[in-house]
């Protein structure tokens, strides 16, 4: 097939900062290269791929030096191209939100297909996607669909990563791990009243972004102590899996609709369960008493944290291996893509 | 004519809060029924206008209680609108950033116009504006248009106000104002500075939005002493006229490169003289020596203070009249569509 992959310009692909989507499209092109598919990947100029790449834009939005920049204006550029190319292309696949690219492909929705990566209770997304309804679309979780029910939803595809063959670690570090953003949404606060309660130290591993430094200085770093609760910073790919790989479990106490948590099968990749709070795809995800415990207040995650720690962790990473590495995600997107080509 | 008025839904026509572009729609679409023709306007449903107004949003994004808004899917769908009504329109004018439109009226780019009503200097925008470069342009000043000169220009239309027939204001409270927003980029702290240095007390009144917080926090708020330095808050429209009228002068020391500055010709409307930085369109909207000074640095403006306090402040008000009341914008508008159609 040849096929065109339309990613968001904030990041690169891959990206080399914090950025779930362009790694899933990094995963996705790559993949689709690996099984023959002929490959194009719009996306920033700074972007490294086994696709051809074609880059309207030489950076990534977040790592342009020049103070100011348009987003609309830059992807508006990238789909201008898309659609000059597009009969080169028998799918074109968009891991835009908020539908940028719907007025340009009016005329060959048929051939697109969508896969939004945020969350979709906006208030005006449904209005618009009526206008726009005959666009397929891709979740990336069913809790995702929810409030855009009524789309063309071709089917769920949960993301995938290309982590097998690798070790199993042990969590021999004895800690439990909070891993992401310092958000309010992210309820830092709740992992540190988690952790205290059980009596294990946690060690939170976190960019901070410039809308979350307010929170982090009055809420949260009040709460560090260094010793019980410590703070590690932000960490690279590598460190990760050694973050991960050596905590008890990791914690996820969310409170906002997270339409996948890729943190979460991060964690499963290297053996480490879980305990999530009950919100957006985590009951999807998580398998209760495998991979770790889906739970509604402090306390039951309090108990969930003892009994994840004595989960088997080659149970949780044989979980991780058959639902989610990389090699099934692109299987299940090439099927999406054929169902497509053969209405 | 038939004309239709595309607003931004961030605030609704006129604005309830800050917002000087919504302000300027609201006088031209009025302005364009007394002179007769046949206007629609496309803003959010809680507008107030004479024109017929068409609503695809009840309330303007700003004030939308819903925790979660698109701006782009809103205005996708208000655009959508514009475009299945396009032929009952002889002129569509829009008064969006950005480009958002140009994607749905390509193939009617001759009867559309565009206002852009912010800065242009934007990194993405000229190779944006490079693949629609058939969308007829309005600048708001000449200076605006530099970063995008290659653009299909119209004219500049200068920013009008419906103030005609009020008094002149005696300028007798004897102290400097600062109007507008709080923020690193208008330079509160200089004209603090400028105000130490001339003996006028400094009157702030001023709006500080939600990025603005640390900076005022951290840098305006110490300098502020309740008399020579007094901060009064957010005031309406018609505090504004009384704020203004009583100050000698208007301080105006921006760093940026403002593409027009509201606030300016407010002020002469009551007669107020204006200070202002040589920056953006200053120099086009402040006539020297009659309604105000330009300066390059806080020695200059320290004694331009006190040159433009004995100006003469009728004058200052019939050069308003002269050259800034709605009336002259809203026929330079009908001038320019009528040059559209007839080519």
């Amino acid at each position: 097939m040849r096929i065109a992959q339309v990613a968001p310009l904030a990041e690169s692909v891959p990206p080399r900062l914090y950025g779930g989507t362009e790694r899933i499209v990094s995963y996705l092109a790559d993949g689709l290269v690996d099984l023959g598919h002929e490959v194009t990947l719009f996306a920033s100029g700074d972007s490294v791929t086994r696709a051809s790449l074609v880059a309207t834009r030489d950076c990534a939005l977040r790592l342009d030096p020049h103070p100011h920049t348009s987003s609309i204006a830059a992807h508006f550029t990238m789909l201008d191209e898309v659609r000059k190319r597009a009969s080169e292309f028998d799918i074109i696949h968009f891991h835009l939100s908020h539908f940028l690219h719907f007025p340009f492909f009016e005329n060959m929705a048929h051939k697109t297909v969508t896969t939004p990566h945020g969350r979709l209770d906006y208030r005006d997304l449904p209005d618009a996607y009526r206008r726009w309804n005959e666009f397929p679309m891709i979740s990336i979780s069913d809790s995702q669909r929810k409030p855009l029910a009524e789309a063309r939803w071709l089917a769920t595809i949960h993301h995938g990563l290309p982590y097998s063959g690798q070790p199993v670690w042990n969590g021999s570090g004895g800690y439990l791990a909070f891993l992401g953003r310092i958000a309010r949404d992210k309820r830092p606060d709740r992992a540190i009243e988690i952790a205290r309660r059980t009596g294990y130290r946690l060690r939170i591993a976190a960019k901070i972004g410039r809308d979350d430094r307010a929170y982090f200085h009055e809420t949260i770093e009040p709460l560090i102590d260094g010793e019980n609760v410590e703070f590690v910073g932000e960490i690279g790919e590598a460190e990760k899996v050694e973050f991960l790989g050596n905590a008890a479990a990791l914690l996820f106490p969310i409170d906002w609709p997270e339409p996948f948590g890729l943190v979460v099968i991060e964690a499963m990749a290297v053996g480490t369960p879980v305990v999530a709070w009950n919100q957006g795809a985590m009951e999807e995800i998580i398998d209760e008493g495998v991979t770790g415990a889906v739970v509604d207040s402090t306390e039951a995650a309090v108990e969930a944290v003892y009994r994840v720690a004595k989960l088997d962790r080659s149970q949780v990473r044989a979980a991780f291996e058959q639902r989610f590495g990389a090699d099934r995600m692109v299987r299940q997107y090439v099927d999406a893509y054929t169902r497509l080509l053969d209405f």
